[in-house]
């Protein structure tokens, strides 16, 4: 028998229950991992709310990130080995292959072997670094002295971006809702840090950029604040959308007129669109073991929970009083 | 005395009036143009409703693209002389100095030396073709064998586009409302037409592109074109917005939610934008003369009306039955 979270109806955090199920078998191409340690993202909040691109099926599993061991092999798996130590970028189906369990089945190719770290490191780096080499490394690299806008910026994600500009050589602008976490970003890389709740947003950008607007913006908030982000992009600049914190369901359209849009980019990105890609995988996994092996990149972990209290664990994460990854262990 | 085009409240066409007034005089940097020919373009119609990015102020003018001669110098203008032949790019103030009219004033910096050919040519040349250059040339140029969507494809910024995508060798696929002018969008360059009304504008698009949907999309329609649009855009694609023809005001938002975003990029332009940088103006211009000069490029001339046909003219170019440019001629 194995543990594993599973909710039967959306709502809050209180739906999610811990079940004892039989072990489940790999298929062709699949593994059984035995997880160490799994990751909380904030799509999974929104997955439980039934709010996200796909509903759940109930009874559903949740939890997409992990890093673990590898204890059986489906048919036709060669590229992996029983016993090997690997990171999950993402359960193709959450419904019922969840991380937060103390097994979970997963298809070979959203499997990466484990970097040589601890597992708490292992298994806070994919999802947020990836997702910030989408914006600042794979399409478009931000150049040395150009001005990023990072928002949310004390998720695990918006950290990651602060320490992937700082590391090629640009501006970080963070933006967080109250000055409370305003030192705590200072000392983790932020050149600037805007409260959101007390100063204008738009007037603070253009005030630090000299007039001319970020060059990157790297938002997981959406909702209303941005068409003022998109006011505070220069001309010719990109503004990456990777969640909608603000928005409710992630089909909520974002408030973008046509005017806000002359000459700036906007583009979304979608960590597990690069995590399916062979070709653009290999380049975002590359850079990133690099960055981190010479210390250019270090995942920051605000905390670790038992996975008996994913109740209390995903309520904390939507708290937001967090800075870095919020964890769960078997 | 000077006729010119003037309205004092907002609503349908009817409201626009032949007025007399003063031939009025060039500020330092301005001149006095007479009026040739003068362009219609869609804005116009959003602006006399009051549904334009700045709202008109009473009594306004109208009209922001014309081809004319300089009568008078504004004080300090050296780079023209009086007789000059030349293209207004744009009124960088409708309100005032509207084109559809005897005479305007404009500030130098809108205008350029009219190209070597009849005043039709002339007169329907910068706002379409900059348009499709913005989309096609200056920031990702299309390549051979890549797939362009042309929405609204018999407006003359749409036949534009055609012209200038299968100048690089890309492939057009035009869309219309109905099939009424399918054999014509053929005849004028278009390698497929989809007819809107009639057929599935998503399913059509992913079929011509074998599933992999198209590079770059060309739209002037926004509303509820757009989502089928970006569903059936390429991974790595790029929408280029240059109107909300089904959008009401040009301030409506957009309905775009974050998946449909996901690895696809979306941008506006706004033609002026690149008229008003010379960077980017002396590239956008030497490309337009170079392939009209070499007949990769023909302005489409739909028909022309007189001064004091202008409500007639507007209300042709609404009912949407013109494949091309629609002028006015003082």
């Amino acid at each position: 028998m194995s543990k594993v979270i599973q909710f039967d109806r959306t709502g809050s955090a209180e739906v999610l229950k811990v079940v004892e199920r039989e072990l489940p078998l790999p298929k062709a191409g699949e593994v059984l991992v035995k997880i160490h340690i799994s990751a909380l993202n904030r799509f999974e909040i929104m997955y439980r709310q039934g709010e996200y691109a796909y509903p759940p099926q109930f009874p559903s599993t949740i939890g997409a990130e992990a890093v673990g061991t590898i204890e059986k092999l489906g048919e036709g798996v060669t590229d992996f080995s029983v016993g090997d130590r690997v990171s999950i970028l993402y359960t193709a189906n959450m419904i019922a292959n969840g991380t937060h369990a103390e097994h979970t089945i997963v298809p070979v190719d959203v499997i990466v072997p484990a970097p040589d770290t601890d597992d708490t490191t292992a298994a806070s780096l994919w999802t947020s670094y990836v997702t910030a080499y989408a914006a600042f490394v794979e399409k478009k690299p931000i150049q040395p002295k150009q001005t990023a806008v990072i928002t949310a910026a004390s998720s695990s994600s918006g950290l990651a971006g602060i320490q992937v500009v700082k590391a090629l050589g640009g501006v970080a602008i963070a933006t967080t809702r109250t000055s409370k976490k305003k030192q705590a970003l200072l000392d983790l890389g932020a050149d600037y840090v805007i409260a959101t709740e007390e100063e204008d947003l738009t007037t603070r950008i253009l005030e630090l950029t000299h007039g001319k607007g970020a060059d990157i913006v790297y938002d997981p908030i959406a909702g209303e604040m941005l068409p003022k982000l998109l006011a505070a992009t220069a001309k010719g600049g990109t503004v990456y959308e990777y969640g909608t914190l603000d928005g409710g369901s992630i089909m909520t359209p974002l408030p973008v007129s046509l005017p806000l849009l002359f000459d700036k980019w906007l583009t979304g990105i979608y960590v597990f669109d690069i995590a399916l890609d062979r070709d653009r995988w290999t380049l975002a996994d590359k850079w990133i073991r690099d960055a981190l092996s010479r210390g250019a990149i270090k995942p920051i972990v605000d905390r670790t929970f038992k996975l008996n209290e994913i109740v209390e664990a995903q309520r904390y994460m939507e708290a937001g009083n967090q800075i870095g990854k919020i964890l769960v262990r078997p």
